[in-house]
């Protein structure tokens, strides 16, 4: 225990004071409390700021396990979610805060590498490390990453915005994640996986995206994808009541996921709808302006794909799918299918 | 897993929304991220502030077990004990952020009861809970608590301010948190240790102490018991770079405490400079103004207690005590020892 007492021995000298000082941190690691002044990271904008607070856990066994996950990784992606949350708002992430339990099982150098990750992630991202707790755990790590990120005030994109008649989009591929776990899990020699493997182990939360959406003001709702597509699609419907209908077609499907779903046998729709972790922005904006803002993510070489609409009507997600081209029985001209998506989530461990 | 998938199971209509409002939240647990306006707190105060931010970490077998703790503890210490870390910057707790991960042993009626806890401690406190995450986990239950505050701008009450001759203080009795867990552990009837159990599962963070603190000025450094007055004394001396001199005698030593000490044969001194969880406030101060601040603790009916004084030299913590007084052999006139004491912290089942 006594060698977890103190974060100290995990974050001393990982970021300099001038890091810190950018983002407001006055007070860091070190006394009872940071004390930070969110005002004082220089932006160089003057609109009034909101603060935005997110916590997500992971937990050994349940989120990943050493065959799933390195250390570097665990500490990176724990991270990484956080984050994935304030750019679901539309903010800018901050300042992190990191409660680690330690089981017996990780010894000091396991602790380095994963604070080695999370450093990572932090200097991607420009979070600033301001305080943390670590304690003994009797025999699973859990890592607990609470995040702060300001946004501009009455601006945060919620999921309740959406309005029948809005393009609802998403930004980047989905089901990768999903796909690399499959892989990880399958053991099945990973030679064609490394991309999936790599979108599994390290997340890459759509901060960009996220203000670029807020920036344009057109977007009305969003979402990541923390728990696969289906499930965040029903939450924005459930939260602005309405209808979400998604098309198949138009769902972007990576070519290294395809390849390896076609090697190991499984419906890579399966990944795409129901896999989670890919972190991609989903939303819902104003029809008329979806050219304009293709062409801004274009000019930042952010993907950006519209892959359905709303509709007035009971909350609920449906895809539209063209049933021959759904059985890998090529295309055509055949009859439409509209099939209602459940709200399921995704499970880690039950691929 | 899916019974805990949504932290709203336990959250929902707990506190009222203008409770809410009142505290600065905009917008609350329900979507990927609490946003807050800390400045729109209501505090009738115009002074610049700053946020203050810290994180605790409770993990089943390790801080408490089905013997020392109840279920509705639990979730009011986890919230306490992070309360008490803003309290010792002589801040006011404002917002929770609540990571909760769930073992097969807590059903739904245990979980309604931690949080029960968790809600009686924030009423108390005026904290609103704003946001959280739920997750499963394989064994053991782990609560991380994130707490935000504020604190006037530059008037932060750190560990590193004590000056050579400064007043120590505490304010509160230390050790009977401590003794309550030994009377939990020790199963040998609790007829007489009531107050010291509820010392061990409730504590009172010291807020208002921590306030009037700030308010008068003359505060220099200042901790919070948590680890033991020893620990703690120790913190402050290496922050602070000088020596702590306590004095046995001025120690504030609780009648319940020391009754059940004697009755199950243990030096009670043990548990007030190594017992932890009191949650009494540990500074130092200006010593010309000791008389006014003792009359302003007096006025609002807080405890508080010169202990010792601070001395220009190498950190370190020493305790002044009468040798047959502490043997219990009667007072007089004896020669006086200055004893080292050691840094070594609060450790929750080895007492």
């Amino acid at each position: 225990m006594d060698e977890f007492a103190s974060i100290h021995h995990w974050t001393d000298a990982r970021q300099a004071a001038e890091w810190q000082r950018q983002r407001g941190v006055i007070i860091g690691i070190g006394d009872d409390a940071a004390v930070v002044d969110p005002a004082a990271a220089a932006d160089g904008v003057a609109e009034p700021k909101r603060l935005l607070l997110a916590v997500d856990t992971m937990v050994e066994t349940v989120h990943f396990n050493e065959t799933t996950m390195r250390d570097e990784d665990v500490g990176y992606k724990a991270l990484a979610a956080n984050i994935s949350d304030i750019a679901a708002m539309g903010g800018v992430p901050l300042h992190a805060l990191v409660s680690v339990s330690v089981p017996p099982s990780y010894n000091p150098e396991r602790m380095r590498r994963l604070y080695d990750g999370l450093y990572e992630c932090a200097e991607r991202y420009g979070v600033a490390v301001a305080g943390g707790d670590t304690t003994s755990s009797p025999q699973h790590l859990v890592v607990a990453v609470t995040v702060t990120g300001t946004v501009e005030a009455g601006r945060e994109l919620r999921r309740s915005g959406a309005m029948p008649g809005d393009a609802v989009f998403v930004t980047g591929a989905v089901g990768m994640a999903a796909a690399g776990l499959h892989a990880l899990l399958a053991d099945a020699g990973l030679a064609g996986a490394a991309s999936l493997v790599q979108a599994h182990r390290r997340p890459n939360p759509s901060v960009r995206a996220g203000r670029l959406l807020l920036e344009r003001g057109t977007c009305r709702s969003l979402n990541d994808v923390s728990d696969g597509l289906a499930s965040e699609a029903w939450e924005i419907a459930e939260a602005s009541g309405l209808r979400l209908v998604l098309n198949e077609q138009l769902l972007p499907k990576s070519g290294s996921m395809a390849a390896y779903a076609s090697q190991v046998h499984v419906d890579p729709l399966e990944w795409m709808l129901y896999g989670g972790e890919d972190y991609a922005l989903l939303g819902t904006m104003a029809a008329e302006d979806v050219e304009a803002m293709q062409a801004a993510f274009r000019q930042e070489g952010i993907p950006f794909f519209v892959i359905g609409e709303t509709e007035a009507g009971l909350p609920g997600v449906e895809l539209i799918c063209n049933e021959q081209a759904y059985q890998g029985k090529g295309s055509g001209s055949r009859p439409v299918k509209r099939a209602a998506l459940s709200k399921r989530g995704y499970n880690h461990f039950s691929t």
